[in-house]
């Protein structure tokens, strides 16, 4: 056995392993703090069960898939032409069940944390003010972010060392750890599709019936949906971002491994990523540590340097890695061009969904013409981010490009990921400061209380953006990492293979791939306005049924409308999910390797334009409504709140469930790909069999 | 000179000329009705005028850019390394020029015929009831439809046979004639960017101070804005739609004759689809004159009757020519595979925007619950029925290619706008009867003829839908074709060359293909939102320094609002009109011929999915808020009534600016790539040269 190899994946899963133990010091920590209200621990345990209730569910509905797809892995491993192929095979199949697991678990440790935090920020906001709840709130979001870090490389280092101790060969492990990264996106599918459902049927249910027809204020304890749609919170923005990056982050590992290898690369060009990722693990904890140790009073600068101080550690350490260890310095700009990008591509969606910036002003103006004029602004805003957005990404691919080739675009999506430790810890703080809101309105705190949340979730809202449009910056150059790969694994196959635009299967795969955002896009949405129907009609029996509920006299039964959104999002989870899965594998048959590709390609920039313009026009629509709330062009209660309120009803699902869809459909497909590419190369396509068909007749 | 050559050219030029004749006629007919009513002429007068004014200040406004473009390509084709390059040269600047002069002039006689017919409808159907008014309207929409077809061929086959009589060589012809697409292009660019924007902001400035402020209902002459809004009717749907499909039909054409020369095929492939445009030009004369000798009582029925004939005929003719003339017989499925891919694609817009299926009936009742829910429906529609679109493309795409390669994919786009004489005729039939309604109803006309006009109005909103469809299908297909001439025309240069998806700038060039449409959509949107205000403050203007004119008493300033939206779609139509001309250049010197052709690729399938929702979410709104008036789900004036009158808002400026700017786009910038290949491939790309500069260092 190979020190040189042992050594540095030893360090990393020790890395790994500290991070881990770190995540149970603070869970401890914040777990710990005393309630002593028994109003306040009532709704916690409302919220927290409902969570916990639906991630079971959820998790026992993915069982049955989790053993369908391992199975069908190891038993195509059996078949002799495919043996030796990456991603295929028994061991494989193991992989994919542990990065399914792993993937399970950091989710579960979220919302096991996301949901105590809540209402202790509510109750240290109470107590100490501003500083005290902004480190309980950060300090849940780290415990989700460092758990996606953690436990998504711990199991990819630990898979790796493994292999490696077993074979003595550095090829082994890297062929079957596409499938950890199958294991991570299928719990990121459920997830993210799932919670995206939940989280809007909810929060619709509860706006359309409580705020409009009931005309009670939003988180008040009398509506029915009020805990389904702070559970939603929790099911949508911290188990489903959190599978998301974790699926992306993996990715963008392996997709590098991988392509060190088609490539020919060295052994320590397979060992850099990981080595970046270990190095930007520790960036994370460090940097949390620092930020835990201060009191802050401004929850935005406390943030940002979470966020830079990680950034510039890891930085400084790609530098020395590249330098010292690889030799070859140039690779470190590939790093560095993600690192921007992520950056970048996360200012970009401030700048267009901030109200300090003019996009969300002009929305908000033009709702003083009416609900019409609303839309029409906020689509053309959200259209017009598209383009710097793909700026900071062609920028990034070019630069990555150029210093390191192929392999150097997908170290570029590894610079952008490697510290989603800290992003993550970042973008987990909202809900939970969103969710204290919710507590401490719901159990009538006073309103200085309600004043510190208001602050937290404030910042919360521009982080969330923020977090979007990090998620479809690094899922897109995640994503081409892997369209890279699966180019080169079928050219390790077929040498003169390549992806030309003048082959029809090539055109026709560009265009289903272009479409398939859309006809996701359209179900996911679709389904959201069926479960918030179902919502609707519960809360409408439960005030018809008891009008005791709404003087406050009785309890209304918060249990029956978690359930529904829970059903609902669970059922209506599967039809997306099939076709995310099976659509790759039905154009690869009819079309092959080329139509299957050109299928990705189309995909990856479909899919990328309308994530960002879901995303960013959303936010904006979110942040116009705000603007006008905060007393402009007629404040609450005006006609033109009311415009502004129909643009956040119509960008909470485009922002929340299909555009955080888009990110999971193109990795899920380009992973599928990837594995299914030593198939493919054995099958005759369909296409050719009719071609050849015809031309014997 | 070769007579196989000459006598079929001449003969499709003689079908052209005889075409032309017929539209001359069909102009005196309609032209020479009585008009016997004081009041209709001046509304006619007024919005004729309008129309003409709006033209004469667009073409002018052209000149510049005709003359700009055509030096250009003049100048170019005095550098050595660029003569005997297709599309360069001072003959391909004249064939640029005559191309826009042809194009501009068959924008012209539509216009000229649609603000005579329309006035001619109403009187009619006060006189003569439906059969004499549908007369009218068809034959008004078949003078535009088949000048379109008339001058779009006369010009290329008149180009065709000059130079093949100089020359005596099919080739030089052929590589002249880009110019001449290029030239319908920027005429159709304009027209439909220009004329989009017109017919919007008059539109929505008419209805918001007119039916909501000031509350007088539709096409009410005390409304300032009125006949602005009836001008716009026709300089976007007649010029707009008739430069639009002008220049699919020969881009088709061209791009057709390309390809045959490119992969080296008989002088008889190369006639083979300008033969198929004759017969099909003839076919739609012959099909006009069917439908016009009987008195139709429903619209429906006529309209259909006369695309069945026409294709029809072509179907018969088709496998006449390419069994007998050419000997192939496998080249007719090609033509066939467009033709009904055509028919498709239309028909998925109907099935999507029709009130009798299910789609428009959900938007509607969404509706019920507001808003922002009727948006989220209609964004929904408009997604969901880009798969079935897609599956008429690939459809027809697989089965062109399977039987003829390359140009059967240029073939298949011949066939799809063969019959574009009468595709026209159905479309343009639409406006005309729109304009008769409100001058039915501007001149106090009896319900009985408003009832008319209705009917004939309802008909003309699906023939419309299917015509924005069919737009939109021809558009894909016509740069596709465009676009695998590209690559064609790369390689006869440079054999080895390919777009390979591994090729960063390939890469780079998708995802800038793909942002593209979104940054252009949100221009032209924007600037509907600018025009539409200017609009707003002129009419709330008039209404307050003249309180006379809600009275009845005084006539409103018509002139001055046709002046602002003339004055403002002309500004506006530069910035966008300038990004799809330079755009294309500039990748193309940047990333080289490779990172242009992802660009295209990006740019097409990004377009289409986009123009597919924005035309078919925008149909269906509109269809939906005229279900709720017609009485469900609460009917006129009901709040379910101003929830789908939100969706039709903000459906107009989609499907009528920003969707039809989408199939210009496409095809501009394919045409210009074609063009500018000699010079690509002459010239060191700026990446190349960045590559080699640190390479040597």
């Amino acid at each position: 056995m190979d020190q040189t190899v042992f050594l540095p994946l030893f360090l990393v899963a020790f890395a790994a392993i500290i991070t881990l133990c770190f995540v149970f010091v603070l869970f401890r920590k914040v777990s710990r703090l005393q309630i002593n209200d028994k109003r306040v621990e009532e709704i916690q345990d409302y919220i927290h069960g409902g969570a916990m209730t639906f991630l079971l569910r959820e998790y026992k509905l993915i069982i049955p898939f989790v053993f369908g797809v391992g199975a069908l892995l190891a038993v195509l491993g059996f078949i002799p032409a495919l043996q030796g192929a990456e991603g295929i095979g028994w061991q494989a199949a193991i992989c994919f069940v542990i990065g399914a697991c792993f993937s399970a678990l950091a989710g579960w440790m979220g919302m096991a944390i996301a949901t105590r935090a809540n209402a202790r920020t509510a109750i240290k906001a109470r107590e100490e003010g501003m500083p005290g709840a902004l480190k309980v709130a950060f300090s849940g979001g780290a415990v989700l972010g460092l758990s996606v870090a953690g436990f998504g490389l711990l199991g990819l280092v630990g898979i790796f060392l493994v292999v490696y101790w077993i074979t003595n060969d550095v090829h082994a492990p890297v062929q079957i750890l596409t499938g950890y990264s199958l294991g991570c996106s299928l719990i990121a599918l459920f997830a993210r599709v799932g919670g995206g459902i939940y989280t809007k049927a909810a929060d619709v249910g509860a706006d359309l019936v409580g705020k409009l027809e009931a005309g009670i204020p939003e988180d008040d304890p009398r509506n029915p949906a009020t805990i389904a749609d702070n559970v939603g919170d929790n099911v949508g923005d911290i188990a489903g971002m959190g599978s998301d990056l974790t699926e992306s982050y993996v990715g963008a590992i392996i997709s590098c491994l991988t392509m060190a290898l088609f490539t020919g690369l060295s052994t320590k060009h397979v060992l850099l990523p990981i080595l970046i990722c270990g190095v930007g693990i520790l960036a994370s904890v460090i940097s949390v540590m620092i930020v835990r140790a201060r009191n802050w009073k401004d929850p935005h600068k406390a943030l940002n340097a979470s966020t830079y101080i990680a950034t510039g550690l890891v930085v400084v350490a790609t530098a020395l890695l590249t330098i010292f260890y690889l030799g070859e310095y140039k690779y470190m700009f590939c790093v560095i061009a993600g690192l921007v990008a992520g950056i970048g591509v996360g200012f970009v969606a401030e700048l267009y969904t901030s109200d300090e910036f003019a996009s969300v002003k002009e929305i908000a103006e033009e709702s003083k013409t009416g609900h019409g004029t609303n839309i029409i602004a906020g689509l053309g805003v959200g259209m017009r981010s598209t383009w710097m957005t793909v700026a900071c990404l062609g920028l990034a691919i070019t630069v990555a490009y150029f210093f390191g080739g192929a392999y150097g675009i997908a170290l570029a999506a590894v610079g952008m990921l490697c510290t989603v430790g800290i992003t993550v810890s970042v973008d987990g703080y909202g809900p939970i400061s969103d969710n204290a809101g919710g507590i401490a309105q719901m159990s009538g705190m006073p309103s200085q209380v309600r004043t510190i949340t208001d602050k937290l979730d404030a910042v919360g809202n521009t982080t969330a953006a923020i977090g979007k449009g990090f998620c479809i910056g690094s899922a897109a150059l995640t994503s081409l990492a892997f369209v890279v790969s699966f180019v080169e694994a079928v050219k390790v196959r077929i040498p003169d293979f390549n992806i030309h635009l003048n082959n029809p299967c090539v055109l026709v795969g560009l265009l289903i791939g272009a479409m398939l955002p859309y006809l996701f896009s359209a179900m996911t949405i679709g389904s959201v306005g069926k479960a918030a129907n179902k919502m609707v009609e519960e809360v409408r029996r439960q005030f018809e049924n008891d009008p005791d509920i709404l003087t406050g006299k009785s309890v209304p039964n918060y249990n029956h409308c978690i359930d529904i959104s829970t059903r609902a999002s669970l059922r209506e989870m599967v039809a997306p999910g099939l076709l995310a899965i099976l659509t790759p594998a039905a154009v690869g048959v009819i079309f092959g390797a080329a139509g299957l590709g050109g299928m990705l390609m189309g995909g990856l920039v479909s899919a990328t334009m309308l994530a960002v313009f879901m995303a960013n026009a959303g936010g904006a629509w979110d942040n116009a409504k705000k603007y006008v709330e905060a007393g402009n062009f007629g404040g609450k209660g005006s006609e033109t709140h009311k415009a502004a309120i129909t643009g956040d009803t119509v960008g909470d699902p485009l922002k929340d469930t299909a555009g955080p869809a888009m990110n999971i459909l193109i990795k899920l497909m380009s992973v599928i790909s990837v594995i299914l590419v030593p198939v493919l190369v054995e099958l005759t396509p369909v296409w050719d069999m009719v071609v050849a068909f015809f031309a014997n007749i």
